[in-house]
């Protein structure tokens, strides 16, 4: 399966894509699309930049599925706003292209790819490095981007455990559902 | 001119179409594009009918150009987050269509439309239904996107009014500068 992480942002939108089989993962492509370029007023150019900029990834790597970070409430609102505004495009783009769309918190990608939810941005640059088997070390936008896809795989994987188990011991009804809301 | 309104929303975002030649303006269509049928939760899947419904309203309508509500932040930031995530989808779809998107407060809207920014729900949808000659009321939601297409044709209609007096008279520098930045 290959999967397209988005880390959405107004200026900088981090994206990364991986192959997932089972527990192997392999590094695909990684980078940012950039708004900065674009009139900083002009905020329906610049969310055309990431639509297209998406657009263009989706159709050039064709992944089969998509996992978008969560983003948060800042304390100024008005960047909150315009944060919101930029990853309503992302997602747009995302199911524009026909491709489901996971969402995880940085708290869930942390884990999955650090093993815990405190780890700084460095830390989960040098392990998305490690685990993709990266010659260098990823910006921080695409290591956040590849961390989501990463942490998509791992979910992805769990599920399927999950379902082996639930139809080599079918009689133990609770087990199925209770994995899938884990 | 054909002009396409829109005043977005999560759970509604309104949307209006109206022809605009000098100060004679017609209405076209109007309405509503609802997410209520959608999955509560699915974020993107919410994002998906906005996105496909503006673009389903540019394709038969085939407007020349858009206009677009500017949103405030709400009191909680969730919702602020939500708000701007359903505008980002709206503007991505208005430029994915290759609309220009011009962006009016409710305050403008309501000067334009009622003469005054303090402007009650019902007096736009009363002022609307006057303008556009319409037989009934307009829903709140459609009527403030017809507002947004009406405050669009009226700043259409001024600038040509003073492309003409610059045009008129092109030794009064300052003129046409000071209009445009009115």
């Amino acid at each position: 399966m290959r999967i397209l992480g988005i880390d959405p942002g107004l200026q900088t939108t981090g994206f990364g894509v991986i192959d997932a089989d089972g527990h192997t993962l392999r590094y695909v492509a990684s980078g940012t699309i950039s708004t900065k370029k674009t009139e900083r007023g002009n905020l329906p150019a610049r969310l055309k930049v990431l639509f297209d900029g998406i657009g263009e990834i989706a159709q050039r790597y064709q992944p089969d599925a998509s996992a978008v970070e969560i983003v948060f409430v800042n304390v100024n609102p008005q960047a909150t706003l315009l944060l919101g505004q930029a990853r309503g495009a992302c997602l747009t783009a995302l199911v524009a292209n026909q491709l489901s769309v996971a969402e995880y918190t940085a708290l869930q990608m942390k884990r999955a790819v650090a093993g815990h939810g405190q780890a700084a941005k460095a830390q989960v640059q040098e392990m998305v490095k490690r685990l993709l088997d990266l010659p260098g070390l990823p910006g921080s936008d695409a290591a956040d981007a590849l961390g989501i896809a990463i942490t998509h795989a791992h979910v992805g994987s769990s599920m399927a455990r999950l379902s082996e188990a639930a139809g080599l011991a079918r009689s133990t009804s609770g087990m199925y559902r209770q994995g899938r809301t884990r």
